[in-house]
C-alpha cells in the first residue's frame, strides 16, 4: 500500500510501499541509508544486505541525489528519527538514476544560479518549507474570509487605464479594440460588487511595470483585496487588524513545523494579535525627523522611514491620515481636516515594510468629480465608477494586502523572490 | 446593533439596524413597504404611518429603486415572508435616492446593454445568485483539494512562449527582455512543483487570445490545474470524477438557495457521483459515425459532437485515448497502442461541453525529445522542462478545469459569460 511520509506513524508494523527521491544516501559494507523524500516529509530507509535480496541490495548502493525510486519495507518505531520511525527496506525499485550530478548541491550556489535551476531548487528543504508556509498563509486569508461572510470576486486582469497610477501598466493589444492594461488592483471592481454582495474579496495575480529592484518589489505578484460596504475607517482597521491576526494565527497552528525549520523566531509572531498600534502621518514625520531623517510633511516614506516607524513597534503598525496629495484620488477625507485622508498603511515589524494599502473610499458624487480634475484624471474613462456614487451611494472601504509581503515577514525571509514559486523580477521570467 | 438579512431570525423580537438599498417599494395611505436588500438577502420592511415621526413616514415614501438606506426597527416572524421575517420599522433614514431611475429596471434589456452596464447588473437578484454559485463552486474546489493534501502553487501569468499552443497567446515587451507571453497553462510548472511537493494545484486566471465567439469561450477565465507524481492515466480520472462530484455535493450543500433560485433542475445534480462513465475516442468516433456525424479519425471534436457525445449519459463522461497527432506533445503514449495517448476530456452532462483536459505526461527525457521535434517544436525553450526527465523523473499526470464552464453547468447557465463577474471578450473590456 502506497504511503506518504507524513502518514507513517499511522502504519507503525505494517509493510508499505513508498514512493519518492534520495534526499540522501550513504552505504557502508552490509548497509545502507537512504533518506528518502516524497514532498510531505523526508524518512531514513534503513537497507541491510542480509534481509534483502543482491538485487535490491546493489540498486540501493547505486542510488544518487534526487534518484527516482520505490521502496517497499516495514514501518518501526525509531525515538531518535525526526519523523519517528524509520523503514526496514524488503525491496528498492529505482525508477531513474540521474546521469549527472544533481545541480543543486552545494551550500554557497550564488542566488542567480539558485534562481536559474528554480526549477529544481525548488526541491531544496528550505524552498519546500517555505512554499508550506505559503499555502498556510493562503488558505489562512480564505478561511477568514469564509467565516467572515465575504464572497469571492475575481477582479478582471485585462482592463482599461483606470486604477491608481496609470503609470506603471504593462500594455497589451486586444484584438481590434486596440491597447488594455494588466490591472493593478481590483479595487474599482470591488467596489462595484460589494454595493451588489455587501463584503467581497479577491485573491490573484498583480503586475507592476515597475523599474524597482529592492528586496520588497516583485514585478508579478500576488494581492488579495476586499472592499465592505457601509464601512467607514475604524471598521476598515479593525478588519485589517483582524485578517493580520487570523493569518499569522491560522499558520502558527498548522505550519509550526515550517517555521522552526526556517529557525523563524515564532515568539515574535505569538505577539500579534488585535489591536494594532496606530500613528498618524503627521505623528511619523515627527517621529522620523526626530530620529534625523531629512523629510518634510507632504513627502511620501520609502523602505528606510518605514523601517525607522516599525521599529518602535512589536506589532504591526498602522499609519492614518496621510495628504491628500499622497494618495490615490478616491480616498475620503477626513472631515476634521481636509488636507489628510482617512486612509491607512500598515507596516509589518521586522522591517518587511508595508502590508497593507487601505482607505475609506469617496462616496459623493460631486467630491468624486473634483478629486478627478484636481488629479488631472480623465472623467470618461470613470463613467461606471461613478454611476456607483449615483444609485444607492454608500460610505465603503476596503484595502490591498501584499501576499509576498506578508509571506517573507512570517516566514522571515530576507528577500521576497523566494516567497513566490516562480518569481518574476525586472531580469528574470525564466524559469 | 447592524445586523445583516441573512442573520434576522436570530433576532426576533429584537430592535435592529439594517443597511442596505432598496429593492422595490409601495406605499398606500398611512402604510410603506419596503423590500430592503443588502448582498446577504432581501426583507420587507413595513413602515405605518402610526408608529414612525411625520419625517420618517415621508423618507420612506420618497424612496425609489437602489436608494441606499438605514433602517432601524423590530424583527417580527412571519411565516408568509420568504425568509419567515419581516421589519416593522421605527426610523428609515435614506442615505442617498438616486436622481435617475436605475438604469437596470425593465425585463427585457438587451443582452449587450445588460453588459454595459455589468456593474449595475450584478445587484440584480440573478446575478447574486450566481456569484453565490461561483464562490461555492470555488470554495468546493479548494476545500477538495485541502482535504486531499495537496499544496497551492501559484504558477506563473509571464512566460517564455512555452505551452501548449503557442498561437493564441498575448504578447507583452517586458522592460528590456524582449517579448514575453501570458500563460495559457501553468501545467509544466506544476510538473517542476510536483517533484518537489508531490501534490500540487493552482486555480487562477487564465489567457487565451482565440478568436472563437461561442457561449462557451472567454478571452480571460478562470482555471484549475493539478499535478501529481506518481500518478498514473487511472489515478487522474479518479482523482478527476472524485473532484467533480465533490464541488456538485459542496454547491448543493452550500448553496441550494441559490440553485432552486435559478430553477436549476437538482435531480440532475444529485446524480453526480463516481464512478463516471468512460468511452474512448474511437468508440465516440463510432458513436458518433453511427449519429450521422461527417468525422474521421484523427479528428477533434467540436461543440456539437460533444453534446452529442453527452446526451448518452446522465453524468459527466471521460472520453480517453485520444489520436497523438490530435493533443498536446507531453502525452504519455498508450503502450499498448503508440498511435493513441492516455489522455481524458471530461464532458459535462446537459451541453455544457469540455469542463477538463487531463493527462498522464510524458517522463522518459528520450521519448519527449522525439515528441518535440515531431511537433517542431524548439528544443532549446524546453531546456528546464526536460530537466525534470533528468534528474529523477516519475510517472506523473495531471488536468486542467475549467471553472466557468464548470459553474454555467452546475449553474445551469445558457452562456458563460455570466459565470464569471466581470466578463473578458472578443469585443468587451468595459466595464
Ligand atoms: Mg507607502
Ligand atoms: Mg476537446
Amino acid at each position: 500500500m502506497w504511503v506518504y511520509v507524513k502518514d507513517l506513524k499511522k502504519h507503525i508494523g505494517q509493510e508499505v510501499e513508498l514512493k519518492g527521491w534520495v534526499w540522501r544516501s550513504r552505504s557502508s559494507g552490509k548497509i545502507a541509508f537512504i533518506n528518502l523524500r516524497d514532498g510531505t516529509g523526508i524518512v531514513q530507509v534503513v537497507v541491510e544486505a542480509s534481509s534483502v535480496s543482491t538485487d535490491t541490495f546493489q540498486n540501493a548502493k547505486k542510488l544518487r541525489m534526487e534518484s527516482s525510486l520505490i521502496v517497499k519495507g516495514t514501518v518501526k518505531e525509531e525515538a531518535r528519527a525526526p519523523g519517528g520511525v524509520e523503514i526496514h527496506a524488503k525491496e528498492v525499485i529505482p525508477l531513474q538514476i540521474p546521469k549527472e550530478d544533481f545541480p543543486i548541491n552545494k551550500p554557497d550556489h550564488s542566488i542567480e544560479y539558485l534562481m536559474d535551476h528554480r526549477h529544481l531548487w525548488l526541491r531544496s528543504r528550505r524552498q519546500m518549507h517555505i512554499l508550506n508556509i505559503r499555502d498556510a498563509v493562503l488558505k489562512g486569508i480564505r478561511k477568514f474570509y469564509w467565516e467572515n461572510g465575504f464572497i469571492q470576486i475575481d477582479t478582471p486582469i485585462f482592463t482599461g487605464a483606470i486604477g491608481e497610477s496609470a503609470g506603471n501598466l504593462f500594455e497589451i493589444d486586444y484584438f481590434d479594440y486596440g491597447k488594455v492594461y494588466l490591472a493593478q488592483t481590483g479595487q474599482l471592481y470591488l467596489e462595484a460588487a460589494c454595493m451588489a454582495l455587501g463584503k467581497v474579496y479577491n485573491l490573484g495575480p498583480t503586475f507592476r511595470a515597475e523599474k524597482s529592484k529592492t528586496r520588497r518589489h516583485l514585478i508579478e505578484f500576488w494581492m488579495n483585496e476586499a472592499e465592505v460596504a457601509f464601512y467607514e475607517h475604524e471598521d476598515n482597521l479593525k478588519l485589517q487588524e483582524n485578517l493580520v491576526s487570523y493569518i499569522v494565527k491560522f499558520v502558527l497552528e498548522n505550519a509550526a513545523e515550517h517555521l522552526h525549520a526556517l529557525k523563524r523566531d515564532i515568539s515574535k509572531l505569538e505577539k500579534i494579535e488585535p489591536p494594532f498600534p496606530r500613528i498618524t502621518y503627521t505623528e511619523a514625520v515627527k517621529l522620523l525627523q526626530k530620529k534625523g531623517f531629512n523629510i518634510q510633511w507632504g513627502d511620501d516614506f520609502g523602505g528606510d522611514e518605514e523601517t525607522e516607524i516599525a521599529k518602535q513597534f512589536e506589532k504591526p503598525v498602522f499609519v492614518t491620515h496621510y495628504p491628500r496629495k499622497a494618495k490615490a484620488f478616491y480616498m475620503q477625507p477626513d472631515p476634521e481636516n481636509p488636507d489628510v485622508v482617512l486612509c491607512d498603511d500598515l507596516i509589518a515589524p521586522e522591517g518587511y515594510g508595508e502590508i497593507i494599502g487601505a482607505s475609506q473610499r469617496i462616496h459623493d458624487y460631486n467630491l468624486l468629480i473634483e478629486r478627478l480634475k484636481e488629479f488631472n484624471l480623465p472623467i470618461d474613462a470613470y463613467d461606471w465608477y461613478l454611476d456607483l456614487r449615483k444609485f444607492g451611494s454608500v460610505p465603503h472601504s476596503g484595502f490591498g494586502l501584499g501576499v509576498e509581503r506578508t509571506i517573507a515577514w512570517i516566514a522571515g525571509l530576507e528577500h521576497i523572490r523566494e516567497a513566490i514559486p516562480f518569481p518574476r523580477t525586472l531580469y528574470r521570467i525564466h524559469p
